[in-house]
């Protein structure tokens, strides 16, 4: 596999950053991370929209215009030749003069195989652990998982997939997913604010409103008890059946049927959008 | 300058990491930072200690022993041949398989010129900015300086040189230094918990332990409006008066004679521990 450093396509194996770069000495820096079928970057325009936005709020310039980055991502998927997989870019705090302060960010494009999880966390769904948590700076796509990483070995132990962050009585998201729950009156319900605004919670978002009830809004760990599904959104993941938080069983214990229609909208969304955006363009991604 | 990465002396520009490592992806490691004089660390043991320490609480290995780890220090000190300076030891999450989950660590030591700050700092004084926040783990020396340095403007904009954390009433750390007060009644005074204890701050209590009234206990920001004195300890920064809080005045504005005295007498204290602690080990540490 390939990467892309500060513009520069190289095996991946010899991508490095001075340990001088921010990230390393401060833990700073913005990243994001899309799909790709048939050479297409799915959802491209919205996640392109979230890294220049968390760069604006973390006070880091985007090093090439957004034309040039579209076309470097393009390069290297084309270079790797697979037709499918994930994409990383991370812009990092740059080489600081000082040990503290950013300079001239770093901006590298990393490709992976196409990323799973396995079979029965969809037919079987997740279990998740309640932790007090903010992250630091929630509407953007920072590098800190800090107390996610840290948790390992406690949610490892539980037998849970992620951590589900509150504060107080509010949940607000999962270590890196977002959070829905379906409550007894068959209302789609995910928090409003102190959260990363995913780009699969935006779809599903837009999804279900059309055939169901919406709310977004504060929700409580006390709506936990009552509800009768509950699920995860995110890039990889994309919409995954939670059916145990803590000691607590959701709804029947198995993936319930909002769900599941909702699983195969968001699977038929991103096909559809591969189908429209991308027509008659391969030339041009290729080329 | 010459850097040690993962045990190798390399010339700092060619000290890199693989973009792969974990405080690249997600900003997991810790570090510390001490100074040297005449080839000789200041409170080394303390440092290491409170190294091992943090990289337990992350559920990573050093993976040198410390005998191993203080030979690199040393040998990389005499290979730079600078009588005095800084070293910072930073340990990563290491090169992770699946993005995310932390495996053998990657360790860099890397030597600075002795840093240093205007000499006004010392006999002006300093201005601090009040700031909401808690570190995720505060006793825990973590590369995470997302909030600090988002703030940087902000803080630059202000005049002031570091931000005064607080939690709710409770005032915790600064950025990068512990913060101390003196009451009108002349106790020192700096809060217990949720900070990193810092070597300096050690250091300062045992001196001042000795000569007046100290408390270490939870201080609120309405104590600031009646103290005499305040100052910050850190590594490089030492023992800096501070002389303003928001727009605050503390006490007459100007550095007060408790802060002057333990100034001199951490001067003192560090001078004596190089003195002392390495008697007679100096052809040992050279060579």
């Amino acid at each position: 596999m390939q990467y892309v450093v500060n513009g520069t396509i190289v095996p991946a194996g010899k991508a490095t950053l001075n340990v001088g770069d921010l990230a390393i000495l401060r833990g700073y820096g913005i990243f994001d991370y899309f799909l790709f079928e048939e050479f297409r970057p799915l959802f491209f325009d919205q996640y392109l929209d979230r890294f220049y936005r968390s760069a604006e709020r973390m006070h880091l310039e985007v090093p090439y215009s957004r034309e040039e980055l579209t076309r470097q991502i393009l390069d290297l998927i084309a270079a790797n030749g697979a037709k499918k997989g994930g994409i990383r870019l991370v812009l990092t705090g740059g080489y600081t003069e000082d040990g503290y302060s950013p300079s001239r960010p770093n901006l590298v494009i990393m490709q992976y195989p196409m990323p799973g999880h396995p079979e029965s966390c969809y037919t079987e769904g997740v279990k998740l652990l309640t932790h007090p948590y903010r992250r630091e700076v929630p509407d953007v796509k920072t590098i800190n998982y800090l107390m996610g990483i840290q948790m390992l070995p406690k949610l490892r132990s539980s037998g849970a997939k992620e951590l589900l962050y509150h504060s107080g009585p509010h949940i607000t998201e999962s270590t890196r997913s977002n959070f829905f729950l379906v409550t007894a009156d068959d209302t789609l319900v995910t928090p409003a604010e102190d959260i990363l605004y995913g780009i699969t919670r935006h779809q599903v978002l837009d999804i279900a409103s059309d055939v169901m009830k919406v709310e977004v809004r504060d929700v409580t760990l006390d709506e936990l008890a009552d509800c009768k599904e509950a699920f995860l959104t995110g890039s990889t993941k994309k919409v995954m059946p939670v059916v145990g938080i803590n000691s607590l069983v959701v709804g029947t214990g198995r993936p319930g049927p909002v769900t599941q229609r909702i699983m195969q909208a968001y699977a038929n969304r991103c096909e559809a959008y591969l189908q429209e955006k991308w027509r008659g363009q391969k030339s041009e991604i290729r080329g």
